[in-house]
């Protein structure tokens, strides 16, 4: 039976899941991949003496590119560098590389697809978005004779476990964050979470993937979840919904709407239904109407199936695929359309600025209580940040309704 | 640019939604396929003479048969025969075929997988389960590096239209069978969907593309709806809980368990939240863990997506996929290892037995009130159906947890 080769970059928990999946599964694979898949070198900055694979274990990226039994790359390492200047390397040397690293197929997807195709090997990343859950092979492969209207999904595990917590046990998001966080779900420096980065850029390949263009993350509307208050939760209850933290893609009229932010959505959304550390990705199309690709978004064997999966296309047909990205860089940032994007939206502030909400949110639902709560109609970003303005203070919460 | 030639055997709502989808998105197809696809042929008993296709529409087989510009026959007409006999025709004259047709998918899938292989040309069935959700071809193409341990879906619409109702609207079985015939969700003669029909073949697809293995479907356990009570419904609230008709296959040891049944869903079941007409599907896999496919189970619109999608795997590789279900026919009947199956069931008796269940149903969790409730522990079909056999009556209801 053939062999395939790969190396694995970086031996943390993503690398040591392949590693893993690879060994146990190897009669399944075997069956998948018509080929037997061998672990030919293993880079890290560690010895692992008591790993089964140290002998495998090398501190050198050039002894990796040299190897010429290494058909594929895999790299798992995240962060930006040197996770470029290996794949570029990788690519040029003629050896295909997966990747679980969001941050590089956000920042760099395009040059690699070009060169992948340049060299006539495969560049593949289904691991990038939602870890397990097969999302990009089916949007390439199986829902682009459609027209795409908006893809969307609950994109990040920890700021979804830290919503959840929010709504199910009435916890305040400091409490919900250092519980996330005693529990391994969020990391010490929490930040590329909780502020929404990390969905940033899965929403931004996601764009790639559904319109063929790729927009500069640092371009893209974001907002976190740091700001969502008790208050929120308790009004969102009151209208049967609950807050997620959403990476939006809106395909209207040639143009784009892309955000991360959180959303208010209806109960009946099936969204609204994906709890604790759970990814979902939705995809409304014509005629297609809606689908649902759910499941765990991270985690060492998810990720590792969707790596391991990524071999299958790559063995089977090579660059002969016509399953590929469309990564076009923009040059456009992606937040010049933002003030158009509409949406119903539900604005807090401090009672004192009652009188002034009444006035200057005339038409719109406006309920005072605790806070001066206003429902507005559909209305595009710039046309309520203009009444914010006139305000004169920043809301309590600001948050739209999906 | 390349054209590709489909003929269309069945012009009824599938039919007509593939044409119009092939019309309305070439754009979108040209991108996906890299070709256009032009519809030669329209086979149909009947004439379609305001139709802008109608100068297309043929009665004769043969016609299509010997057209030389048809590269792939999409068939569509549903039923075991002619669709068979069609099949067998089409591939045998050396062209792909696609279908949206599960009972002929079910009962020939080996028939015509080999049969295809011999030809070199492609027989592909996505929109025979789930409709439009992509299933078929992540279940093959993106998981099956993994051990799997369980396929498991709402694979029919109608029941779970009828099911939803019941639980939203406190509605009785029959009310809500005449709501979903008045809402064209069922058919005038619902008997394939309520008694579980449409679900068992699906199941036996699924557990094809799961375990290679193609059971007879004659053979699956098989139960309906329509014994499901409103007692039965207030029951499962009081525990939280949603029934819902589920088709599962459970690869245990070498061998599999594979029934469609009335389960009772925890609410954090993600099948549980699955509501009105939509399907979905979730595989249990390691070290993937739980994923679920989620959409619309019928309808022109998501039907029609599924099969043209199923063109691209046949335009891009041809016969060279590898990605190909793995039929082989079982002669052992599916049935046999269902008494071994291990279940917690709930079971109602009427309350003039009590005292005989509590005798013979000793050990298990009982309440009498309107009627005889027993709660039991895991426990296989065969040892429950002994003490049912015992207490001489049958049950009013038996359902079990998931």
């Amino acid at each position: 039976m053939k062999k395939h080769g790969v190396a694995i970059l970086g031996f943390g928990v993503v690398g040591g899941g392949v590693a893993e999946l690879l060994t146990k599964n190897s009669e399944e694979i075997k069956a998948y991949l018509g080929c037997e898949v061998e672990i030919r070198k293993i880079l890290d900055l560690r010895d692992f003496p008591n790993s089964p694979f140290s002998s495998l274990v090398t501190h050198s990226f050039d002894e990796v590119l040299a190897d010429e039994s290494v058909d594929t790359v895999m790299e798992m390492m995240g962060g930006s560098h040197p996770a470029y200047e290996y794949t570029v390397a990788a690519l040029k040397a003629g050896k295909n590389v997966i990747t679980s690293n969001k941050e590089v197929v956000a920042g760099f997807g395009d040059e690699f697809v070009a060169l992948a195709e340049k060299m006539g090997v495969s560049y593949r990343f289904e691991a990038a978005v939602g870890g397990g859950i097969p999302v990009i092979n089916p949007l390439l492969g199986c829902v682009r004779q459609n027209k795409i209207r908006e893809v969307r999904g609950i994109l990040n595990g920890t700021t979804n476990y830290i919503l959840t917590k929010m709504f199910t046990y009435g916890d305040s998001f400091e409490n919900a964050l250092t519980d996330a966080q005693a529990k391994g779900y969020a990391e010490a420096n929490p930040a590329a979470d909780v502020l929404g980065t990390d969905a940033c850029r899965k929403i931004t390949i996601l764009t790639a993937l559904a319109t063929d263009k790729l927009y500069d993350v640092k371009t893209v509307h974001t907002e976190g979840i740091t700001g969502i208050r008790k208050a929120d939760v308790l009004f969102a209850d009151s209208r049967n919904c609950k807050i997620k933290l959403l990476g939006r893609c809106i395909a209207a009229g040639g143009r784009e709407f892309i955000m991360v932010a959180p959303f208010l959505l209806p109960s009946d959304s099936p969204l609204s239904t994906v709890n604790g550390v759970y990814n979902a990705v939705e995809v409304v199309a014509e005629p297609l109407g809606n689908v649902m690709f759910y499941g765990q978004g991270a985690g060492a064997g998810a990720t590792a199936s969707a790596v391991v999966g990524d071999l299958l296309p790559i063995i089977a047909y090579g660059n002969a695929n016509p399953i590929k990205p469309g990564f076009n860089r923009v040059g456009t940032p992606a937040s010049d359309s933002f003030g158009d994007f509409e949406s119903r939206k539900y604005i807090a502030f401090p009672t004192e600025y009652a009188e002034k909400v009444q006035k200057i949110f005339a038409g719109d639902e406006i309920t005072i209580s605790e806070e001066c709560v206003i429902l507005t109609g559909y209305e595009s970003e710039k046309a309520t940040d203009t009444k914010i303005a006139s305000i004169g203070v920043e809301p309590l919460s600001k948050i739209r309704f999906l």
